[in-house]
């Protein structure tokens, strides 16, 4: 889980599917702990590679993440406490873009914002925040894009979601995670959980 | 906002779009404020017609959502404190049918469950829990379909999104909500809010 993030991303340049890192930013230890854990679920489960926790250390997102790789399989990176701007710099450094969500950006729906990301073809840091961002996320020296899940206020949450969804057109939620330990199997009518015997796909006990 | 699901169910079968409700099962007040107003909110603004807290009164949730209807428009239906059964017994008798997302279900995009949902045409009512629910909402007492948003745990916040983004294909993006008084103007680079004045359509005064 200590990869750092420029690995990731010059691993990322060998391969055609562009990479989709989600930074969080404003992340207040008191008020935020479920709804940053929400989010960083959200991003791993719905295509990303990566959550970054800008800026603020918070060990209990770090443990519930690494649960959740451990027992549902990965990889996925995690990192925190780096500055938004040194990860928004170095990533940019590498030739990746970003996205910055927000009620007020491009409507992902009514514009071609998305097709403008797409076609670009490079790795995505997600800006996602908490609270009020500071202005300069809406401005080129941060964002390449400022994208908006409709122009409504609603949550990061449900943004992170729709965003990662239609940029991965919905094969993220076909992926198949390594080294998992539990598998569900999808049912019409009940649980169906597969516990892997020595994480050997294929091979397990259902529980 | 205290016109009852009976009613809305009664008006939305004169018209060709079913209508969509969700119902939020197992909120608990010091736990799950923030997330149940985050699933509030996603609801409405991924075109839901309205949100049911059931089983507990929650004045904060309900201020929240009154608030953000005022500002930003409806309609929107919201309820607290009826006993889910007793909303999923009087939907289904009104012709309606249940989907329950859970990361058990049936994975929406490997399987055609969504097609089968579309199929029938009728006004949905989606469940999220914010616990571990109760088992009899994976049988045919409660639910018609058990949808899974990929199959790994992560946010009911993000499946509720997908969930509603796939169903009204993204349409629900592109809506007016009447009788607004803010209305955000998608910018690629900046904030735009219009004051709608005396919530006249088309007359407003930017803020």
């Amino acid at each position: 889980m200590s990869k750092s993030s420029e690995e990731q991303s010059k691993a990322s340049s060998t391969k055609n599917q562009p990479k989709v890192y989600v930074l969080r930013w404003g992340h207040r230890p008191k008020r935020d702990i479920r709804l940053t854990t929400h989010v960083a679920l959200t991003a791993r489960a719905l295509g990303a590679s990566g959550f970054i926790l800008s800026d603020i250390e918070d060990e209990r997102i770090k443990a519930t993440v690494e649960k959740v790789v451990k027992n549902w399989g990965g990889p996925f990176h995690f990192e925190m406490g780096t500055p938004w701007k040194k990860v928004v710099n170095e990533w940019r450094a590498k030739g990746g873009i970003v996205v910055h969500l927000t009620a007020y950006g491009e409507n992902i729906e009514t514009s071609d914002v998305m097709q403008r990301i797409k076609a670009q073809g490079k790795d995505v840091l997600v800006i996602v925040g908490s609270q009020k961002v500071p202005s300069e996320f809406f401005s080129s020296e941060v964002s390449d894009f400022n994208v908006a899940i409709g122009n409504q206020p609603h949550s990061e949450c449900a943004s992170l979601a729709v965003f990662l969804d239609r940029f991965f057109e919905g094969k993220e939620l076909t992926k198949t995670f390594e080294n998992a330990r539990l598998v569900i199997i999808p049912q019409q009518r009940s649980k169906k959980v597969v516990r892997k015997v020595n994480s050997e796909p294929g091979v397990g006990k259902e529980i």
